[in-house]
């Protein structure tokens, strides 16, 4: 577009930026690559232009109504044409858009107005935004450029376009709003999102109304998180690779005393091993990343990245097992993995590259292999609930969600309120002998137990994984409106002290006195094994160090006053319930670990108890949509059957709300059967029917929209 | 060639497997390849198939010689000529193979011949080979499958191919050596590698003689390391992955008291990203790998998995990097990077996947990185000294062996006694501003020492890392004819304690006795923190077990038998040393943690006074290339030229021996100019002449082979 671009030209005296990036075709995901490009600004907003078509004549040429607003304005198309005097208008098709402007929706931008098309369209702007301080994101006439304006360029921009006969209409929608038809109420709560005077450091969206936006703004304000120029990668920063790492210690410790070794096994694996078996690739094929270049020269065959390693180790399995004294063999790697999914990412919970544990082993019998599958997913259900504070359900899934090539899975089942979704924390399999057999890996010994001395046994194998998702479950079950909070076990920082009480007319000795006991009760508390830190910052008021912390999540923080100091005490104000208690200095060493356990065990129980609120007891197809409409899950009588399992996530899925393609499922799907049934009324077999197909019900299992 | 797949068919029969493979074009190659593949037999040796050309009139056909003998078979063409009666046997052109065979000499091999062609060559069978017991794998006609035979069938295969007039040629090669002209020492000496009577268990190659061949067996025999289906990555088994889990420990300690936090990054770089700076991505491009392609989509943009971690990180600094406040920002990754190196690799010390720490740090002064460089070096040092007993000489590199984009590099240096080649075992570089400043990464911050306010300064920045080269390194240095000889401090089993004495016609009461003394010894050396284990055993007698902790390199062995028993002691048998001597069991608690102690400062002195031995003062040109041949590094007076070290680089590989054009290069390079110049003859500026070109001198240079 070459009139555009000149256009362009015109405004790029006043453009603060302007960044190119991968091609995006939506609004979040236009918003996720620019907020991972460290060159754009900190701060901004996207801007939005629609175009609509009015009802005209068929002989008439249509004037199109071309509407510049804020992302986040609700542009009720019915109360525009209402004020415009415009009958029905429709947003334009991208014929039109492209006879117009010869840009789709994505590239389309008030940039692609000129002293030309001005006069032929209606413009109208959003009357916010002249008066805003924000920076705007422009689409730069392309899907994958943006250049970034203030409000006041944008608005001097289009009025420099106007003409004797065409003026830019300045449309203040807020007020539209109330005229028009009643609001999409998700809409009219993502503007109440925002906290009142939530500037700067604060969080600046709420849990409860715009889940999605406070997550990433909790990842990214407490610097647990930071986006990467390559899509669904994400940098993990030592705030939350800590917790990672207190996760590795635990379990390492764990696995080890149960004779299980760590290894190293590489990250390729050539495309013939990888496709040997033939469920397991299928599970993965679509998902796979593949090398086909080193330097400037082609590799002769294309290299596959890990999805998991099962194919990468086991044709070393059959070559390491050639005795039943060499089994059991068990090993585990601490590894990256890269599944490239297509649907929308989501920091921790669905990622391109990510770590996880696996673990790999190979049994004699059948029921070795079995009591392991239990012992490590009980490894798991303490991770989450013992570190983590999340409560777990166990399971077993259906036959439709296990592991691709597993004879059963277990799982430890999360459930995240705000969004009233299930997701699988941990998983660990038994694959039987899919793997062992002749026509795959043929990991075979001579049978032992065998009377004539000539049986062969294939080995039983397992393989477990529990990844970096526990630190995005945990955010998103414990986080607040202040921003993250952590559970005490694996906060970095677990006790932070702040000095209070000092101002800029505090004599030296005075804060030197107070500085100096903040630093002694740190290195009391570090002393005896506590994770604590005295915040001495020079510089920054007390509020603006108690709003940082609590923002970072610190379980505990501490503060000393002078007045404290006369008391020999220090003021405790815990991070989960806001809750304040003074401390004796000289009982600190007993009572600061007892709350932090304290801290922990009220974390833990509060997210139980909800947790439990949202398990809802279904036995009418009837009640199950509503449900999950309420953000449960819906536990049901069920068949066990896979055609029913498909049923049940069709219909509730058809009559949800239309999604993002890329967003996780609005149908249901089973999330595990759980372990305890008996917290259910007992299933009477031949009697209690499945709720979704009304055969025989055989157990209780937890059905839900999920991640 | 339907010829040759024909006679295949008839020696499928025969054939003990037939496995696919990777093309391979050098024996090398091939055989890595096949020790690779899991499904081919565990114990294998290549068989060559030659074809020579005698000296013929040119109106005559030639009658081309086939010789086919195992691969470490001397074939003097020399001498095989004089007893065939033909003059001037050369290796025949490829043309000729084409011509007679339609094959390369990396597909060509006994297989080709046929009832036609036997009889218009001569063929000359290795004589050892028809009574050898080894299995032989033999070309299938093609670089890139091998079928396995053993001696027998190839013989008989080739006689049933006999006429009257053409007979199969059997020729003893070891005979025929003593009438030729005097072989290659190479050569001969590889013969003499294989120990006598070493065979199942033991290494079966002796370090001194092929060295290569010898560190291979090693690594496999104590169960380190796994070859791969992917050329140039390897399986790191337990007993060397633990090994680098000690290192993680201890350094990670270290790091975090100095500030370094850990963090994690992507594994995956946008080019666009990778080739901003330019002197750094010239250093790594050629060895880059591509992702291009992700289930059945190709990527709009390939996507570089990272040979180092500096563009991926810094984009990011810039961004958190804001006040100079930010500053020092000290991060740490323990991860795995790619260089898809095309020169032949080698377990640990050249591999295309490898795990590292790497670290990267932004100061506000060059002063504090230049600080923190040394800090971190001196950390590697000790990795080295005080973990692995293998000593370092600390240094700086020249300016071509610098890092891409560096201002300097420091390093600590090693050496291989038994190749007598240098090694760089672990740099820590000061990046300068090369990577902040604006046109680069763009890393900058006000400066609080500018009176004026208004000053900008561009952060120092520094990168360090060590890789699992660490444990090749160890290997190559402390293992011996028996194998592997772990240093205490990194063993997975320190102590290994062997019941003895115990006999088939031992009575239960004593057996039980002696087995329960050793766990009981084992169990008290665990308490204290000695990586303890009783190695009970059933159906292997001691002297089994002696071999195969040896092989596994166990520091230290305990004996426990009934005269022990008896005496109240155990028999302490050193690794590193073979030294017996008893250990009363009343002191064990003191005495074995002091043995370990012990043995490690030992390993280290022997390994020191080795390097010492070998670091040669050299003042003459004439002295170069002669303490290179006798396995030293020269140490000698430089200028500190690029010029001259190409030239030094040059000049000394032209005189060396021709090797394979992917080995490490017999060219010396400059290793390191060492921190303590004090060891040396003052150098006298002015006065003191460069050896490699006689300019001035400036220090003392390390020159040597390397790896």
């Amino acid at each position: 577009m070459s009139s555009s671009d000149s256009l362009t030209a015109s405004l790029a005296s006043l453009a603060v930026a302007t960044v190119s990036h991968a091609d995006t075709n939506s609004p979040v995901s236009w918003r996720d690559v620019l907020l991972a490009d460290p060159s754009v600004p900190k701060s901004f907003e996207l801007i939005k232009t629609l175009v609509y078509k009015p009802k005209t004549a068929k002989t008439a040429t249509p004037v199109p109504v071309i509407v510049i607003a804020r992302d986040e304005t609700q542009t009720s198309s019915s109360a525009l044409g209402k004020k415009l005097n415009l009958k029905e208008l429709r947003l334009a098709s991208e014929d039109l858009l492209a006879e117009f402007f010869g840009l789709d929706k994505n590239s389309l931008s008030l940039l692609a107005l000129n002293k030309d098309t001005f006069s032929k369209v209606v413009t109208v702007i959003d009357a916010s935004i002249a008066s805003s301080s924000a920076m705007f994101a422009v689409r730069a006439c392309s899907s994958s450029s943006t250049v970034f304006l203030s409000g006041k360029a944008i608005v001097e921009h289009l009025k420099s376009l106007e003409t004797d006969d065409t003026r830019l209409e300045e449309v203040d929608f807020a007020a539209l709003k109330t005229d028009g038809p009643v609001p999409k109420p998700a809409v009219k709560e993502k503007e109440d999102a925002k906290i009142d005077g939530a500037v700067q450091i604060a969080i600046g969206v709420k849990k409860e109304v715009d889940f999605s936006a406070w997550y990433q703004s909790v990842l990214l304000k407490a610097d647990m998180l930071e986006y990467y120029s390559v899509s669904g990668c994400y940098i993990l920063r030592p705030w939350s690779y800590s917790i990672w790492e207190e996760i590795q210690d635990w379990f390492n410790k764990k696995i080890k005393a149960m004779g299980v070794q760590n290894a190293s096994f590489p990250m390729f694996v050539s495309a013939k091993v990888l496709e040997r078996e033939k469920d397991h690739v299928e599970g993965f094929s679509p998902e796979v990343a593949w090398v086909t270049r080193a330097g400037s020269s082609d590799l002769e065959e294309p290299i596959a990245i890990r999805p998991t390693s099962e194919t990468v180790m086991y044709p070393y399995y059959s070559k390491w097992i050639k005795s039943h004294r060499d089994l059991p063999l068990k090993l585990n790697l601490w590894n990256n993995v890269v599944r490239w999914e297509f649907k929308h990412p989501q920091p921790f919970l669905r990622t391109r590259e990510y770590l996880w544990q696996e673990g790999h082993t190979a049994h004699l019998t059948k029921a070795e292999a079995d009591k392991e599958v239990l012992e490590i997913l009980e490894l798991y259900r303490r991770v989450y609930e013992e570190l983590l504070a999340v409560p777990m359900i166990k399971g077993v899934k259906s036959e439709k969600e296990k592991f691709a090539g597993a004879l059963y899975t277990t799982t430890v089942e999360g459930f995240i309120p705000a969004s009233g979704r299930g997701i699988q924390a941990g998983t660990s399999h038994c694959l039987g002998q899919n793997f062992s057999k002749p026509e795959m890996f043929n990991i075979v010994v001579e049978d032992p137990n065998d009377p004539t001395g000539q049986g062969k046994t294939y080995a039983w194998q397992n393989s477990w994984g529990l990844s970096t998702r526990t630190i995005g479950v945990m955010v998103m079950v414990h986080g607040d409106n202040q921003g993250l909070v952590l559970p005490p076990r694996v906060a970095l920082v677990q006790v932070v002290i702040v000095p209070c009480g000092i101002t800029a007319k505090s004599i030296e000795e005075d804060r030197n006195k107070i500085n100096d006991a903040c630093d002694e009760l740190a290195k009391t508390l570090v002393d005896i094994g506590v994770r604590a830190k005295a915040d001495l910052r020079e510089g920054y008021t007390p509020g603006y160090k108690f709003n940082d912390w609590e923002q970072k999540g610190v379980p505990l923080r501490l503060e000393i006053g002078p007045n404290d100091l006369a008391k020999q005490q220090t003021l405790s104000v815990r991070r989960d319930t806001g809750a304040k208690a003074p401390v004796a200095l000289a009982d600190i060493k007993t009572t600061i670990p007892q709350l932090l356990d304290t801290i922990h065990n009220d974390m833990y129980a509060k997210a139980l108890e909800e947790y439990n609120a949202h398990l809802k007891e279904v036995t009418n197809w009837e009640d199950f949509v509503p449900a999950l409409d309420n953000k449960c899950v819906a536990v049901i009588p069920w068949c066990e059957r896979e055609a029913c399992e498909d049923d049940i996530k069709e219909r509730s899925g058809r009559s949800a709300e239309p999604q993002d393609e890329r967003a996780p499922s609005a149908g249901a799907k089973s999330l595990a059967i759980p372990f305890d049934q008996a917290r259910w009324t007992p299933i009477e077999p031949g009697k209690t029917k499945c709720v979704g197909c009304g055969q025989d019900a055989k157990r209780w299992t937890m059905f839900g929209r999920s991640y």
